[in-house]
């Protein structure tokens, strides 16, 4: 059983923040809103365009994005937490 | 006798929340906004392109959804409560 | 006399909410707004794109159609009231 | 001496609200915003699409339409009182 | 020495409200935002459409116009005060 | 060294706005929002249309320009104060 | 490891503001938002136009620029702070 995101959007499990993450991102303290980081499970279709057409997505599945830390809706699937949100909440892939 | 929806609105009949459902989904019990689900039970003929041509719309009846907490309006058909919507409310297909 | 309305505008003769109506719908009685039931009586001919053609409407003369309950504009027409709306207040259309 | 209306503008003659209109179209008193009647006497050569043509106007000099009872400037011209306002501020034509 | 209006900028010599113009057109004294009039001094070379081409402006240079009695950035050129407005400031030209 | 502004940004040297200008342009005194007078130093490639290509800026460098008095971002090089600002914060060209 | 951005936006690193930069700017110590410096350390690969073409940046990897002080996320990769922000963030490029 899965979760199958509509159009630009994604569902993305979220990474631990309180620890130094696998990519050796650290999230800086400060009072500035900051991004979180997380891993994406599943992807939209894209994003359909004026005349009809799909707009397909830059990021795939099994990408480590960062994105905004309160971007996206959470959901449980079978037990466990995700968020989905939209491709343009994902400020950049880790790599 | 049914209902219509138009444009890209979709009809939605709205699965009990307060217990695990079917499809496995858990909603979590947070201060966030949490998605409902629902399955859909009728479509519209997609919504109007500037240029004048349907998008057609991505979900179809008998699609199991997830949607935002508020979204859709509340409509009563032969007893039965029933949301409308637009396809943009739907989070994601369960599967 | 009659009223044409004007682009994607509908005339809408609003049918009593307080009782069942005839095509089987009852309006749920909570605080979410309700939508109401009308006839459409007179359509526009429909809204301009923005390269100047018309986009026909999906509705007609004779629909039995659901709309938020403070939708348009009232109006009266030798003595009886009509609604002025866009197709775009109506949620759909009733079969 | 008269006023030329640019883009998709309209100049309307105001008729006498208090009583009911030749067109027959009595305005109901109350709470909402009610409609206004008048006659077109000038039309503006349309409004320019993104591309550079231009969208003719539906309505044409000597319609009796409809409006909000808000919409428009006021103006007077050669002692007698008229309104500009745009074609969209015009929610329908008495016929 | 003149001053040359950017895109769909126009230069506007206001001209005395107080009396009845030239024109014939008498600005009514009520609570209602009233039009002003002025002559056009200075048209810009046009609005750029979103393909980059230029939409022409319907004003020209020499036209009396009447607009919205707040519109505009006054400025003082040899002595003499003007308004910079945007054409879609004007209500319409005075015949 | 200079700075090359982006997209469709200028960079401007305001000139004196206490004593009447070269260009003879004298700011009155009011209460509304003055334009200031400047000169541009360096303009930007142009803005990006919706397709992609570039839409050339209508000033270039020399050029005596209008603004608002409040448009732009403060910037020092090299000891001299500048103004970054769009094209479309200005009024007109001083010839 | 590295980031990369997604569609228009950029990774810099900030440069010290409290000093005269290399590049000869000074930031002018007023009430007005002061713009700060940086260097491009990564680049996304291009807005999305509406019909689905990539719109390229720009800005590239190396260029200094200049950017609205509030603009952008933090991000420590590395131990080393960084901005992401969009392109349209910068306001010219430091040459």
């Amino acid at each position: 059983m899965k979760l199958q995101p509509l159009a630009d959007r994604i569902l993305v499990k979220r990474l631990a923040e309180e620890t130094k993450t696998k990519g050796g991102i650290i999230i800086p303290d400060t009072a500035k809103e900051k991004p979180a980081e997380g891993e994406i499970v599943a992807v939209g279709p894209g994003r359909n365009a004026e005349d009809g057409t799909k707009i397909a997505l830059e990021v795939k599945v099994g990408d480590r994005v960062l994105f905004g830390k309160y971007s996206g809706t959470e959901v449980k699937i079978e037990g466990e937490e995700y968020l989905i949100m939209r491709e343009d909440d994902v400020l950049g892939i880790v790599q």
